[in-house]
């Protein structure tokens, strides 16, 4: 089978890459240029640069060195992540100037707009995180262009119809990301993998270098959050809050993973997939909620739930029932929390969600939206403006989920379809079905 | 035994995460808020912020990747050091603002208190890396509040009865730091642990990452030198000499600790610790005695001389008396060189210094101390200036150092107790003893 | 012969670092200071130092974990960049400097003279990329230098005689470096080295190091490109251009390389050597042709065709005539795309070049020279000025190839000599023969 499979890949990567290369460059040839009045802007610049490279670092090795987990699949990890990331950025940039376009003829190329690409870009990668090692790079990248398509729709649906703020349409890009990749897998679940696969494992090493991508993460997300604050407000004060408020729910959420980490293991120990992923959760859900952040103590007590609501979703949905027994107090306490969740925890039985994007990027953006509603609706001085708020703020995650899970589903049945050759099971979470291998030396 | 030291994680950590987590928030609550005046400082911040980051790049991944050479212990390097930092930022926040609350009624938040707070992180991890590998991660965390807590205090004593300038004295932090974790390991100095631990060592990969965290601090260490001169002094022409005067010291280090390396290695190799640590020596020695430092050639001597006492600290004070007699002029060389620090070596003897704090931190760090003393009084116009300068000057090493060792003292015999469980010594330098390894493939 | 090599290294690598290091230390007493009057350029730093710093990351952390790739010889990979980057720079500070000192009396430290030494040790790490492994630390070093000499020399000949712009000649430092490393390997071929060696192998975790060097690279090219842009012009708009350029040069060359990767391959697999080197080619490429490129499809469409030449450079001068039997057509369209550098390929068959430079940085470079003279003809109003330019740009690359060959020639005959003990063949790509291993766990 192995020949056969690779074969697939010669006549369905390369023409894919070349048709979507050369259309991008010829969609640039007649509709894009580099924005020239930069004088006024020069101060504005100077922001810009240093934190438009925090967020590639993020996007390019944050998410592409967390993808290297897996024992036998980590060169795909960070290689398909540099492909999709660098595929993505183009169609995102076109996508997003579509508007620009229409009205004014041109899509300008700016810091701006090469931020707002990369943050799309990051969405797609989330998605991507729930399939990863049970598709192939043609999957991958059909999925980013699509779910991009999908995260660029939705935003301007929002701003068009219920007049949400730009800058909190672009904050869903964890939940649009998750829910999106989800389905995905529920879709392309596949009936063997029941039992843990035996390749799905992490090794010392890998481990260390899936957690240095974390740390890449945790370091630059302060500037992830507060970007686009200055970029589209012009005002250094609230993205100086932006950044005081990530950092330190960043800061406690580490804590407070590390802790019921522990906690809710019967030997005591830290889960290292726990570290990894559930001390992010902070920075997912600040960045949702940030808009009505305004004293320190409030962006600490976000990250401390979102790393709790991150490390219990971690350990019990993903180890699910056999583990639920032994364990009668953490199961009665993680069912009321979860109370809420408890259909998206019924899909979440069915699928298998390699990077754990719903602990790590869905309940926690979830719980962002909840502590943004909560605090416009205290904030508000009239029942009115309240109740208002609220409706459309209800009205955007619904419309967020329902595009998002819908799309989802779509693209799974697109993919689902054999002319895309998908790896076989015993093929998955295996880098010799994409990589050659012939200068590797005889240990591996 | 595993079970059992495992139950006690269980009921020691997460309570103290949990306990300590909850206090910083409620002091956060009462008594911590942003600072938002920042309309008038907006040049300021757009220097430091990525200054700023680049401190906090030094902090997480540089001694983050740095502890994790121990070829059996590197999830713990990074990740101990990571939850340490979030923990430490926080207490450092509250405590340098304690003069501020007592006098304005509130503590507030902005670039320079970040920076401060990741500084002192700083100096509690050094001190951690002495005792990395015979500890928990309650010793961890309980070491670094109290390293803190008296390198805080001797800021302030300095300042308030010495009047040295607040930028001296957080340049002592590598002095402090080093110090207090060479008493803590004097005291939790195991008789057992004499000949090497079977597990103490490192393999090419573990060797890999942690030269990454080298270059690291090596490639950002002139922010770290430089930022908070700016800040202070809104002086950038003697921001960048700090900068180039680090960067060329660091150079200079590195070659010499490459040279040194080779010259006292019986068959002429390097030796990677070297590489790794004593490169690092110039910027250590060049931070203390920055603000004497007006030439770069001045600058590359001391980073020759760092370099030289850091490689010759390494080989001979870890190696002790058997290599010493093969090898007879170097011990008459070192010997008068180290004639000075013969009483800290005596300690040293004792001791089992995980990371070699005394020859990176101690010993260049003391070195930049007698250097900015000579240059000062050969700056100084006359002989009662000179003489004022060199007592105060000798007072703030001795205040710094017993008060160092004695608060490492004091430490040490509080952790001593059993009531923290320290892990056995066959579960030392094991990540076994602290991480789940379920997901682990069987090569390991 | 072991313990006999040894010896070598302690009598010949020590005393050149003390030698070179305490003249360069002598240099500076006497000529070197720092630039004072920055007060009236505090703007312009605010962009230099961030962006200087992303050029220090390249060359110390991308180029350093670029050559980790040699599954026995990461350790040297990582610590001789260090040791030679930390030399060269010195030495370019110094070269560059010579100059100024003449008709100023004194060399000036500022941000853009480490800039240009940074980017001269760049292209001195790029000729060492070429003879990796079969090289000594004292080799390396002397290859540094005096390839830097070389560079100097040539950018001062070019802009003296040729007036062409310091910022062409910084940029020619891929060609020069390319070419220059070709020669070195060229004579220092060794006769066994045909068949591949056996330790001159990756395996899955010194790939992944690897990997990490390319995308540290491939992240920060854009500040590579545009830094001196900014320092020469002050012209933020022009600056900008060259980031935006570069960024979407990166991601279309990301894209190609991978495809024809694949398309290349029997199997349909991708190949980890394309995805590390041939991605970075569009980096190269615009670099070169920066100043007459203005369309945004225009540096997208160099993009695509540095990643072609520099993927099918890697597949097929590497791998050779027996591959070229099974792929006929692969053959031909190869063939007329190499026509113009069939003399090249010539040498390029009996050479053994490590890190494939010849594909990565002296192709990419030669076609970006030929993309500039192409656009610049084009642009130009009237025959004349064509001629005249096309004729001065001929001229600069012929006298670059010269100049960077013939110094490569006389390099290589001079560490021919057994004086510095080149490792012996059985030695070759392995770091136990320049480090001590008594750390390494039994398991390496």
């Amino acid at each position: 089978m192995a020949p056969q499979y690779a074969q697939s890949l010669r006549f369905r990567l390369p023409p894919l890459l070349f048709f979507l290369q050369t259309g991008f460059i010829v969609v640039f040839i007649f509709y894009v240029d580099i924005e020239q009045n930069v004088q006024t802007k020069q101060h504005a610049f100077n922001n810009y640069y240093s934190e438009f490279q925090d967020v590639h670092v993020m996007v390019i090795l944050g998410f592409g060195f967390l993808a290297t987990f897996l024992v036998r699949y980590s060169f795909s990890g960070a290689g398909f992540t540099l492909l999709v990331a660098a595929m993505a950025v183009q169609w995102a940039v076109i996508l997003n100037g579509v508007e620009s376009m229409y009205h004014r003829g041109k899509i300008w190329i700016n810091m701006r707009s090469l931020v707002v690409a990369e943050m799309c870009t990051a969405s797609s990668l989330i998605a991507i995180g729930a399939v990863l090692g049970k598709t192939n790079p043609v999957h991958l990248l059909l999925i980013a262009l699509l779910e991009i398509s999908g995260f660029v729709l939705n935003g301007w649906l929002l701003q068009t119809f219920l007049k949400v703020q730009f800058l909190n349409t672009i904050m869903l890009l964890h939940i649009f990301g998750a829910f999106f990749g989800l389905m995905l897998s529920w879709v392309l679940y596949r009936q063997g993998s029941e039992q843990q696969h035996e390749k799905e494992k992490i090794d010392r090493k890998t481990g260390l270098f899936s957690v240095m991508g974390t740390l890449f993460l945790w370091m630059f997300w302060p500037s992830f959050n507060s970007v686009l604050v200055e970029v589209d407000h012009l005002d250094r004060g609230r993205s100086l809050r932006a950044v005081y408020s990530t950092y330190l729910a960043l800061a406690v959420s580490a804590v407070t993973a590390a802790g019921f980490s522990v906690l809710t293991s019967p030997q005591g120990k830290l889960n290292l997939f726990h570290i990894q992923r559930c001390t992010l959760a902070g920075g997912v859900a600040i960045g949702v909620a940030m808009s009505a952040v305004h004293l320190p103590w409030v962006a600490m007590a976000i990250g401390f739930a979102a790393a709790l609501i991150s490390t219990l979703g971690s350990r019990y949905i993903k180890v699910r029932i056999n583990k639920f027994l032994n364990c009668p107090w953490a199961f009665t306490i993680s069912y009321y929390c979860f109370f809420l969740f408890q259909p998206l925890m019924l899909f979440a039985f069915e699928c298998h969600d390699t990077c754990g994007v719903l602990s790590v990027h869905g309940l926690p953006g979830i719980l962002g939206w909840m502590v943004q509603l909560f605090l416009q609706i205290a904030d508000s001085d009239d029942l009115t403006t309240a109740v208002r708020f609220a409706v459309f703020h209800i009205c955007t995650l619904l419309i967020t989920l329902s595009l998002s899970m819908s799309l989802g589903l779509i693209t799974g049945f697109l993919l689902k379809c054999n002319f895309w050759r998908p790896p076989q099971n015993k093929k998955c979470f295996d880098d010799q079905a994409f990589w050659e291998f012939p200068h590797l030396s005889g240990k591996r």
